[in-house]
């Protein structure tokens, strides 16, 4: 997908929501259990329910590689249920030597056909590189990302910057705006004024809103660009607000909620 | 596999090599892909040849995900076809936030058995801490990769140190040299020195000696501590050492030419 067809998505639906598929089989409803493939099932009906309300959805690889070949299957049919009019993520926080990052690259945007992935920016550039040599592919760079740990590295000085910032600029680089977003933490709300300084034209796909606690009001006010510039993924507050047979209903409520409020802050 | 299990089939094979299945499809010898699974043909009749000159084996996840679901069957199948003498790890340089990485844990502690996965530290504490709660098993590190792209962020300066020598420092106080190692590449041969001064007691895995040009004798003089404390991955230059029927063969002559060199080295 390209830049434009998502900005044209986020208009249209006035949302710039990406609901993630965590789908941890030990949380989803139980009458699904008994079905051939309860993972799939559970993902096809929520992205019936809330297709309306978003322009994205982002798949946590490591949930479907927690369920073997089985849950390898489940991503896949997944991957290809997702109607064309949504952006698709593989937050799979990849990234190695040259020609195993080839690798990857195949895995997802081939053999999966993904229109993004998360790579890990640790090993540098041509760990990077073999994601962006994809036509119409989106690599997702991690910067500075939502959890405690992030004060470990991305959060320490290096020179007159911070690790995530050099991160930041020295990645944006090797792509350009048209192929390259950053994962941005939504519990780092203090740093999204100084984040949209360094890079004004990015994407930013921001997780932690929800379950994690983060402020949509709040990052959207900071963070949004006149081309929005900013896809928020709730996974579980969405996916697994209803517990019971009526699971896809209550993520629709939640989901909708969500693109009420996002409506009203699109410029 | 405990250290002290480890420490002792280094001793009784006199090696300390590290067979790494990196087994790209399309570089495997032609006659095995009539087979219903080539890649696990060639797998096993590598590990059939080459077993008695190696400790362990290192399976590259990312030329199992390129082939789909055919790629994650010949990955089960090969992790479950080495031996339990062989100390196997995932390299799948994994790491995502606390909830995410357990299900990465459980994806190749426990569905596919592996002894150990290498992980990415970008994320920092909480995206390590749940594969060291495992029992027995290890978590291996990026610190200093073999790749040019190192030197964008592993290198540079953070406060008195190198990014990567703060990696080693602090991910070292959250696990011990009984279940935690670190990737150290064979083409940073000058540091060396300086990293077995930072770390005197835990393994290295150490990948870079072979196709990417490290010196086997440089680093085992510089590396090795009482325990022997490396393990040294050499992939394409023993998997791919002969392209046609006698490729095992091939491969076996260029393990046990390492495992020569190495019966030398070990104190």
């Amino acid at each position: 997908m390209t830049r434009k067809a998502l900005i044209e998505q986020i208009h249209l639906k006035k949302s710039y929501l990406c609901v993630g598929l965590d789908t941890d089989i030990t949380k989803i409803p139980k009458h699904l259990l008994s079905l051939p493939d309860p993972v799939f099932e559970f993902n096809k009906q929520v992205i019936d329910a809330t297709r309306d309300y978003c322009v994205s959805y982002k798949i946590n690889t490591a949930f479907y590689e927690s369920q073997g070949i089985k849950g390898w299957e489940a991503m896949e049919k997944t991957v290809n249920y997702i109607p064309p009019t949504h952006f698709t993520i593989a937050d799979a926080k990849r990234g190695d030597i040259g020609n195993t990052s080839s690798q990857y690259a195949k895995a997802f945007f081939e053999v999966l056909n993904f229109d993004a992935i998360t790579v890990a920016p640790y090993m540098g550039e041509d760990s990077v590189r073999p994601f962006l040599e994809y036509q119409n592919k989106w690599t997702i760079v991690l910067g500075l990302t939502s959890n405690p740990g992030a004060r470990d590295f991305e959060l320490q000085q290096t020179g007159t910057e911070r690790v995530y910032e050099k991160v930041l600029r020295t990645v944006s680089g090797w792509g350009s705006p048209e192929n390259l977003m950053f994962v941005i933490g939504a519990t780092q709300a203090d740093e999204f004024t100084n984040i949209r300084n360094i890079l004004p034209h990015h994407f930013f796909l921001v997780p932690g809103v929800g379950s994690q606690g983060g402020s949509l009001k709040d990052i959207s006010d900071k963070a949004m660009n006149n081309d929005c510039g900013i896809l928020i993924n709730v996974s579980r507050a969405i996916i697994f607000a209803g517990k019971k047979e009526d699971f896809a209903t209550e993520a629709k409520a939640i989901a909708a909620q969500y693109q009420r409020e996002m409506s009203a802050y699109i410029k």
